[in-house]
């Protein structure tokens, strides 16, 4: 299948400029950390010493797995789509953080194994104010999201296949999920947005995850198989027996797309197009936990470039994130044991990638605050 | 010298009540992580299930010291003024995160070695409107801050004497400097603020706390000296033997307060007594880096209940701070690298802390938003 993103390194030029507009301020030097990092790599995406953050958005992936049949999660397959009403009446993790930062919140229904009644494929609501839509609290039922702004339909199918036994889609399936992800950054960026993130729901994604990290990060299967959203012991050797079955029957695959449609998810699919496309657009990419990673996994064995325009937001508590950070050579923000997925991480590391902007263009420089510089040696 | 700080330990009678209300959000048991345990630890020290943060505000204590002379800083000591100036003028880094995050920010001359006008003791401003003086920005000269609304006249001397040859104040400059930091947060308490944070500015402060931690916390002496605001390897070293003559020269001092007087500064007494203030009235209370926790442990060996009201905002890269956190119980919130100071860490820290009430109060539950639970095991 074709994958036409040109996706440029960042360049450098403006490497030594950034920095020491950076060394100019008002602090000992290197004093502000890791945000000194920050906030040279998003001048260097955005090519200037002024950086600026234009509608911080987040797109959050569903889709619903097969696999989940054999047993590997500790929810029922229905809890997707009733995350997804969550998300919509704004109940969730990742509405409440999302609100606290201002950050716009998009829902995609990437193939999530409900109907959803969607009037307009791009989100509109025609039918009611989009606030009293989004603000609307309905426990669980369908109304809660009758045409809500903030869903996107694009629905590949209603969930994937077993991957135990079959591949979790078709070519076919996979290309068009990757070109709807594509198509919904472009659409993102086109009204304006230059800093975007990827969030993802779907009971028994782990598992993908897991595979991918296994089959493209080279890590030994047991390292990759965690507790998802809460396994006990005995569920974990469950799941971990369930994914080699799996890998022992579609052994020989290859191709970072082929073991994608083997073993991934829609969700991951698109974020994997939307990744791709965000990079090729210039954008700053926000990641978050272990799917997320996985998928970018998958965008780095394409296009190593995309690791340039990427701001990893935290390492998760999941088994095996840590080892798949190393793998794209990230040094994330945060640290708070989160294993939640939704994009939460990427909500909540959002305000430091703000205060990075933030430093470099609002502080004053020594000469201009008229503070004295350091001691000679 | 009298300490009547009356402290309570803080009530767990909400913790079953707090943690099931955390357990019925709508996500996996424990999937927020860190946030779960300060959402609680905020609930506990409010005593409500309904926690919230109430007018946020950062006092930066500002002092000089003695110990400069002896060469164990790499600015000199003008700059603790010079960057006074720059707070007000709102182009240091804490402005900046003040800013962003909308926190309360003033600026406390403990004892800072400049003449500052002071035409109101309490920092207000009758000359002009207080909005005029906030955002004027004025290099370097005393005018700057010419009665500006948000510096406070507290200066107990200019600088204190060096400790190299004898104590850094009197016990009565002491216990003045801890009245005055309880009163300044009285102020605060009084005016609708139940959250702050304690930051500073002084060069050569990471001296004093050195010994603070040297001397309460049992921390061999070369753990506690660090490089501060940038020293090579050799004036490290320098550093090292100058404290070492000083520990020489005052050996024998075992009581908490007197350490305190010897080797501290103006605004690390003023910590102390805001620390204590804020604990007996209930505050949350939100600790820095280095010289913050050098402080805060003085506190603690005087009243250990202090900590219950305690949220560690970051471990910094000066030597010494890990070692000093875990002697604290402290599992901070970021590890940025940071080392500077100023309470930056804690405007950095404070929207997790934000997120964590806002999840207890925001996030729909299972119930409510009609998603199914577990899976039975």
């Amino acid at each position: 299948m074709p994958l036409d993103f040109f996706i440029l390194p960042v360049s450098l030029t403006l490497t030594a400029g950034l920095q020491a507009k950076i060394d100019q301020k008002t602090k000992p030097l290197g004093a502000l950390g890791q945000l000194e990092g920050l906030a040279l790599k998003i001048g260097l995406i955005q090519n200037t010493l002024t950086p600026c953050l234009s509608k911080p958005t987040l797109l959050i992936f569903a889709g619903d797995h097969g696999i989940v049949k054999s047993g590997v999660s500790a929810y029922p397959q229905s809890v997707t789509a009733q995350m997804v009403a969550n998300f919509l009446s704004g109940g969730a993790a990742i509405s409440v953080f999302a609100r606290q930062h201002s950050l716009k919140l998009m829902i995609v229904d990437a193939g999530v194994n409900a109907d959803f009644p969607h009037p307009n494929p791009l989100g509109g609501c025609s039918r009611r104010s989009p606030t009293s839509c989004i603000h609307a609290v309905v426990p669980g039922g369908e109304g809660a999201f009758r045409c809500h702004p903030q869903l996107i339909d694009a629905k590949i199918a209603k969930g994937t296949k077993n991957f135990l036994t079959e591949p979790a889609m078709t070519s076919s399936q996979c290309e068009t999920a990757i070109q709807k992800g594509a198509g919904l950054v472009m659409q993102q960026h086109q009204a304006g947005c230059n800093c975007i993130g990827f969030g993802e729901m779907g009971i028994g994604n782990t598992s993908s995850a897991a595979l991918l990290a296994h089959c493209l990060a080279d890590m030994p299967l047991a390292q990759c198989v965690g507790r998802g959203t809460g396994l006990d012991d005995n569920q974990l050797q469950h799941k971990h027996d369930v994914l080699q079955q799996a890998m022992d029957f579609h052994k020989g695959i290859t191709e970072s797309l082929d073991i994608l449609a083997t073993f991934g998810g829609f969700e991951i699919a698109m974020m994997l197009g939307a990744y791709l496309k965000a990079a090729e657009l210039g954008m700053l990419i926000l990641v978050d936990g272990f799917i997320a990673s996985a998928a970018l996994l998958v965008a780095y064995r394409l296009h190593p470039a995309v690791l340039d325009y990427c701001v990893f937001s935290h390492v998760s508590s999941e088994q095996g994130h840590q080892a798949l950070l190393a793998t794209l050579n990230a040094k994330p923000l945060l640290n708070l044991e989160l294993r939640l997925g939704e994009g939460s991480g990427i909500a909540l590391a959002y305000p430091l990638i703000q205060s990075a902007v933030l430093f470099l263009n609002e502080m004053a420089t020594f000469a201009g605050a008229g503070v004295d510089v350091k001691n000679c040696n």
